[in-house]
């Protein structure tokens, strides 16, 4: 499709280039400093987890059941929370493990643990380029993905390989084939649901293919983190299958390590991280974790559990946060249809949970927007990190609303709106000299 | 030396054995329960924190300086957290990272990031082997030790290698001649202060030469677990000298990674970690971790913090724990004084702090004494744990103190000193059979 500068003739393109150079000016001149770059709520969206911090009181019983929370043991986790992380991951709870406060951290663990050690008794991935000409181990990135996810795999020398989306998760079709062939191929990222920073979530059908295709290497691993799982901005939310029962049971079983962390349901960062497998899969990890653990932050665990019991009362809890974030996801919705909508310059996605909106401009455009927005005064995630390596059309921008005030947010949109126009502008100029 | 039972004539010793089997039964008899294997505190001596648990409740402000400590970002800790790793540690703030709940978990991920990435810039500890004719990478490990820091070299592949104990830390002549001659070598596992289990602290001298010793490998590094730096019994304490005193500006600046938890200061598992060393390795140690962390539990920092303003708080805190260790300890030097003492049974240290105290029975005796220990109820961290591999001749069990009662902890030190005794007897009676 054209942009409406690409049909405007060339005295009115130079027109409205000098237009919005002028409201460009402008828009620098008020000295902005807003910041749409990470995906963290707001202090007053935090600060609904507060009454948590008044359960663990000096006088609290410190015990969950028969477990001392206050002292050492327990390697797994306490009873309530493996409990509650059975619910959230969809696997039982003796599948379960209650670790630290950092999904990422464990995705990183594990997947270093198979690079030096292996899965199930096969070889190391560190050690398949070695026994197969050189060949680099690779990971499967639906792109636009998470960059973080990108940059664990980057880190121990995986090659990451980008994978179309297609609204209703990962294009199968190729993702199918490439696995089907190539043993060099050892596992795949996945956000499931309200995926980052697209907003998708994964059709049953997309679910029941990763979960059941060939893959040529037998130590096939999806990293399944469902960061999102409970991040619902609407009563109607979006439906995630269950990806174990399409595993259990069958040659696939160990395929799947899930990931859950209330991160983004209570406090960011001091949250409590799940992990979820096989029954061989979680042995193989706990053996290995426990080489550096005698046991994880308990008392944390008990002050959430207490709070969160089960996952109706999660659900409860992020009703509260969705207040805060449907309003900013509406905004964003109407300042982009508003101002960029039937001009040919951008499409976007409209999630209906997570914390993200994926934005696309013209060919060539991303990395001029992010920068003459900087120059504005509003920060975005950096241009391309949601690809690995480079995003080869230069389109994508990743959106995260979360943090601002909705007035605030409202500002930063009409810079984004006003940054794409002049970009596409200028593009469409440079097209025809 | 002779036991007394090698120094009986055979009707006497045969009396001896009849009248200790004769008790052993009766202790069995007895269904004891006690638990000497683990250096946990007691539920009483935890409690002692709980008041650090209403600090942070939910009307409290949630910022450290600027720092907003509910929500993501800052990696490398908050200012105070820092600022206290700075005078725990000896290095400056800046020198210091303040990460999860564990130091265990922080030499677990740091040690295999040399492992398999090395560290500042010289070759992978991964790829030495197969670069030097199948020479494995070895570690030095004062013996005997702490069978965790064992496990974390071992399952990378590191070849342990024992050396002995003086009494002030590590045989450093064993030490200075291994190091200089051998470029596998390419650290060591310290504890300097109470060191698990002995009990000892290292010597001005010995941390001075560990600091300046030469070593064939360029990229030695030394894991300093100063985990017991201020865990006192008496007001008068063991001095540990400032490595980084001997390290700082020379060519060895980057030898030593310094850890500290208050996991035995506060809640044992859910306390916070430290770690400092050179500028350099803590730039490189930060961009490893951080590709797994956007940030550290920095609530559960704050409230340490809060509790724990500096070190002084620090000391005054632990004199309550010294409270209920004294006493233990001295159970511990007078059940085993009035039961052994001049046996020639037996020797065992005298520590002024830490968490435990090192036995050392007959040749032989260890496994025998802790399986009859088993057998009469009483739980000793398995024989031969404190060595790396096996414990060569035999003889040594660490005693763990801390966590029954004091009138517990008596009733199991009668059950080890029977023990000791009887397989004592037994061994002098095979020997002469």
């Amino acid at each position: 499709m054209q942009t409406m500068y690409q049909q405007m003739d060339a005295d009115a393109l130079a027109q409205a280039i000098e237009a919005l150079r002028a409201q460009v000016e402008e828009v620098k001149a008020r000295g902005l400093a807003l910041d749409m770059a990470r995906g963290k709520p707001s202090p007053q969206q935090v600060d609904i987890s507060r009454p948590m911090l008044d359960i663990l009181s000096s006088d609290a019983d410190l015990h969950d059941g028969n477990v001392d929370c206050s002292n050492y043991g327990f390697f797994e986790g306490i009873p309530s929370a493996r409990a509650l992380a059975s619910e959230m991951l969809g696997v039982p709870a003796e599948q379960t493990l209650v670790l630290g406060s950092s999904s990422l951290l464990l995705e990183h663990d594990i997947c270093g643990q198979f690079w030096r050690c292996g899965s199930l008794g096969s070889e190391p991935w560190a050690d398949y380029s070695a026994k197969h000409n050189g060949e680099t181990v690779k990971f499967l990135c639906p792109a636009p993905g998470y960059d973080r996810h990108f940059g664990i795999t980057a880190d121990l020398g995986i090659e990451n390989v980008p994978v179309p989306m297609t609204g209703e998760g990962p294009d199968m079709d190729v993702v199918e084939a490439m696995v089907a062939s190539d043993a060099s191929i050892k596992g795949m990222w996945c956000v499931p649901k309200y995926s980052n920073p697209t907003g998708e979530t994964y059709s049953e059908k997309t679910v029941r293919r990763l979960a059941t295709m060939k893959t040529a290497a037998p130590d096939f691993r999806i990293f399944w983190d469902n960061a999102y799982c409970v991040h619902d901005l609407y009563d109607e939310t979006d439906d995630l299958a269950n990806i174990f029962d399409y595993t259990r049971g069958t040659e696939n079983e160990d395929r799947v390590v899930a990931f859950v962390s209330t991160s983004k349901i209570t406090f960011p960062g001091s949250g409590v991280a799940f992990v979820g497998a096989s029954p061989a899969v979680i042995a193989e990890v706990s053996a290995f974790l426990k080489m550096g653990l005698i046991s994880a932050d308990k008392m944390n665990q008990l002050r959430h559990v207490r709070f969160l019991p089960n996952l109706d009362a999660v659900r409860s809890h992020m009703k509260k946060h969705a207040e805060f974030m449907r309003p900013r996801f509406e905004a964003v919705e109407r300042k982009l249809a508003e101002g960029l909508g039937g001009t040919g310059c951008a499409t976007w996605t409209h999630p209906r949970g997570g914390y993200f909106v994926s934005f696309d401009g013209p060919d060539g455009s991303a990395k001029r927007v992010a920068a003459l927005c900087a120059q504005m005064g509003v920060k975005l995630t950096p241009a391309g990190a949601t690809w690995p390596g480079e995003d080869p059309r230069d389109t994508n921008i990743r959106i995260a609303p979360s943090y601002p005030s909705v007035e605030e947010l409202e500002a930063a949109l009409d810079v984004l709106v006003l940054a794409v126009k002049l970009v596409a502008a200028e593009l469409a100029a440079e097209e025809r000299a």
